[in-house]
């Protein structure tokens, strides 16, 4: 049976398309972290949408579940199968091309597999911005940005993936291929389905292809590194700079000291911009597209009234682009810096940026409460209320002793999350790392109307089954 | 039954939230332009959700139809309940507290019988723009706003309704009650549900709250009336404004000769900025939160530009407040202008902005075709688009005459809108008008997963049956 279905899908995608070798199909059967692993009947890689639909309807005949799977960098095992062996991996990567630029419409059409990175360049050549810009831009694919909602640096001025799309183009779990690839900014002509499809994780259908939204370019960008007496200052600062600069404030991350700390220890070059230790920094971004803007002036005017009242204690202005990116590092340099300190228990959560200073405070003093001397590395795009609530373990500590105690450590932030009316998964998603855990933080009619549009879509359940769901 | 019914509904919402009186229900049964009529068992104006509830269930018990309204501002019939008298309408007016105003979080929560200016005005008061506005601002609530994804003059630089919202609380068919009223810019945790009651014309459950997004108050603006040679130059001059102005590029209409024609003729003080006549026009408007930004000279260089290349033939920069109202008030009074000159036909339409020019040929020399002489009202948000395309008879030709090819003048400008991939309800919704016939216009798989959609939420058909499906 399964050797038969193999045998139609090769027929469908070509000997190409095909790999059934386990050694070959390794790569598409862990993730990048290699946290989760599962075993595979097949990977197929169709090189078109007709192929999507044909591997789809072959799999819904025989029963066999679908794994749809993109450039693979997700954080929560979406893309990954089960380890039955029976499931086949849909990977979209041979879909990559970029089937329209409308400078005019400020629209770009590309097919799933294209890597974001790609997208971002052709959108330059024209003079245009495509603006989502997260780490895993030079490999993640804009299919995977789509399933997954994607976030990342840009969401304070542009929004999610989900804010950038206007159509889509998705092959439905009975084969069924849907063109929604409208370029249109307005259309109220019934439901709007594509919004079905983005965040579902590949649970409702294979999404193909999208019609994605373009912004004038940038020409010229202001950066400045800010010490902070706490988090009610950075919220604060936001509302100074907002108020002056409004929708040029296209950046705002915080770091605690803590973070910082770590990247200054490990990461080699990396240089404190201050002589004092402070307890919290913000890196800020203006960016504006006038080739001559005054950013400068409106950055420093907007620090100067910050620091009259209190709110800044410390700021540096970077001089030139290098300077810029030696702040930036500061702040991506922290994920691996604290790799090298033991087990690192990541956390991505979301609440109203209003309440920033007191969920940190509630939570804060919750960890120092369950685990003594832990080390809590917070930072994140706070300026869409979305934090990086990372843990270390107390130093002289045992790795194992400290892993033992995620579960619970993740309880505690979660509850603390739910206290202050936020997510518990600001933009990786649910995958299968938080399935479980979803039900005892969305309410019981919301989980039942996600269970009737899933078996609407997929009565039989064969769409990245034991994912979102 | 009804008298039964009636009874029960009384007891949910008080001896002052119910009217069975035939004068007093008359506002609630007629458009505000006398297009549509119905009748109705009761209309029941709650006064809180937990009362929306009641009603619903109660409803649902004795297997009779909601129809819920707002400010009954509609242009397509959406809120008028049927003939049959059995109906019951579901008035949303008394609900209407701002909830909550959280200016760090860039937000404000809103019953859905708030009026769309009374939201502004809240925003303003708290140094914020809610940017949603449109000609029944005064009169239309963000209930209606929402269940129709309005548009209007924002949309180029804001979006529509549907991009403002962060969050919903809905009524279901059921008379559940979902609270969705999250305030996060990024929750990635399942499938987004409050995407389908936006648009959805209340056939899905009743909207009763909303979060919604602000932004920075809006301090500076520059205005300017622009002649041009054609639509082609119009999508041009959009470029060369984006290039330099960016974003601040927030109005971008543009009205035909005969348009303006008309205000210049019918509209008491209407001066034409001009001296030589033209063949269209573009109001051009850019704004910014800086109080001083220097948009003169943004939109002076950019149509200094647009000059030397053939883009603009003529253009005033408004000097003053008084002058730019005067500009905006050539836009607004077409519609009304219109009215003077016998029927007026109209539809709102969009297509890619870069498809406008060949568009307009065609839709043009098709209409022509048709009926000789007439006179073609086309104006609109050309950024987003979207063209209202109005039609008058020929001059000394009846209204009879004219008002009989209605149908037939609106299938030449859809065939038409669909050849170049538009849609043919751009921001007014379906209703009752567009129902019958965009079952021609719509792929028939997106309307099978429409219908199950609405299968799904409302089993019986009891939420605004013979709307929008």
């Amino acid at each position: 049976m399964t050797a038969d279905l193999i045998g139609r899908l090769r027929e469908v995608v070509g000997p190409s398309g095909l790999i059934s070798d386990p050694g070959e199909m390794a790569g598409y059967l862990t993730d990048w972290r290699n946290a989760y692993t599962g075993t595979a009947a097949a990977v197929v890689r169709p090189g078109s949408t007709e192929e999507v639909a044909g591997v789809v309807a072959l799999c819904r005949e025989a029963g066999v579940a679908v794994v749809p799977q993109g450039g693979n960098t997700g954080l929560c095992g979406g893309a990954i199968p089960d380890s039955s062996g029976r499931q086949v991996v849909l990977s979209l990567t041979r879909m990559r091309r970029i089937r329209d630029l409308d400078a005019a419409n400020q629209t770009i059409t590309v097919e799933a597999g294209a890597v974001l990175q790609s997208v971002q360049e052709a959108a330059a050549a024209a003079g245009r911005l495509f603006p989502l810009s997260l780490g895993a831009q030079g490999s993640c694919t804009i299919g995977g940005n789509l399933a997954t909602n994607a976030g990342g640096t840009g969401v304070l001025r542009y929004g999610t993936t989900r804010d950038l799309t206007l159509g889509l183009e998705v092959v439905l779990p009975d084969g069924r291929v849907w063109n929604g690839l409208r370029g249109l900014r307005k259309d109220n002509t019934g439901y709007d389905l594509k919004q079905l499809f983005i965040g579902a994780e590949g649970t409702l259908g294979v999404i193909t292809a999208a019609v994605l939204k373009l912004f004038p370019a940038v020409r010229s960008r202001a950066t400045a590194w800010v010490a902070l007496p706490g988090p009610q200052a950075a919220v604060d600062l936001i509302g100074v700079l907002r108020g002056l600069a409004g929708d040029r404030l296209t950046g705002f991350e915080i770091m605690s000291r803590q973070s910082v700390e770590l990247v200054l220890r490990h990461s080699s070059g990396a240089r404190d911009p201050f002589g004092d230790r402070h307890p919290w920094y913000a890196l800020v971004e203006l960016s504006d597209s006038l080739p001559v803007a005054g950013l400068d002036g409106v950055i420093e005017s907007a620090l100067g009234e910050a620091f009259e009242h209190g709110l800044v204690v410390d700021a540096v202005v970077a001089a030139n682009p290098a300077q810029a990116a030696a702040l930036w590092a500061l702040r991506e340099g922290i994920s691996e810096a604290q790799n090298h300190e033991g087990p690192s228990l990541k956390h991505d959560v979301t609440v109203p940026v209003s309440r920033i200073p007191a969920f940190v405070e509630g939570t804060d003093r919750a960890l120092e409460g369950a685990v003594p001397g832990i080390r809590i590395v917070t930072y994140g795009h706070i300026g869409d209320g979305n934090l990086h609530y990372n843990l270390s373990k107390p130093v002289g500590s045992g790795d194992e002793e400290f892993r033992a105690r995620a579960g619970a450590l993740a309880r505690v932030i979660y509850d603390s999350t739910r206290a202050f009316d936020g997510s518990i998964s600001a933009e990786h998603g649910l995958g299968q790392s938080k399935r479980g855990i979803i039900a005892d933080y969305k309410d019981s009619l919301e989980l039942d109307l996600m269970r009737g549009l899933k078996q609407l879509f997929d009565p039989r359940g064969l769409m990245n089954p034991g994912k979102l769901l």
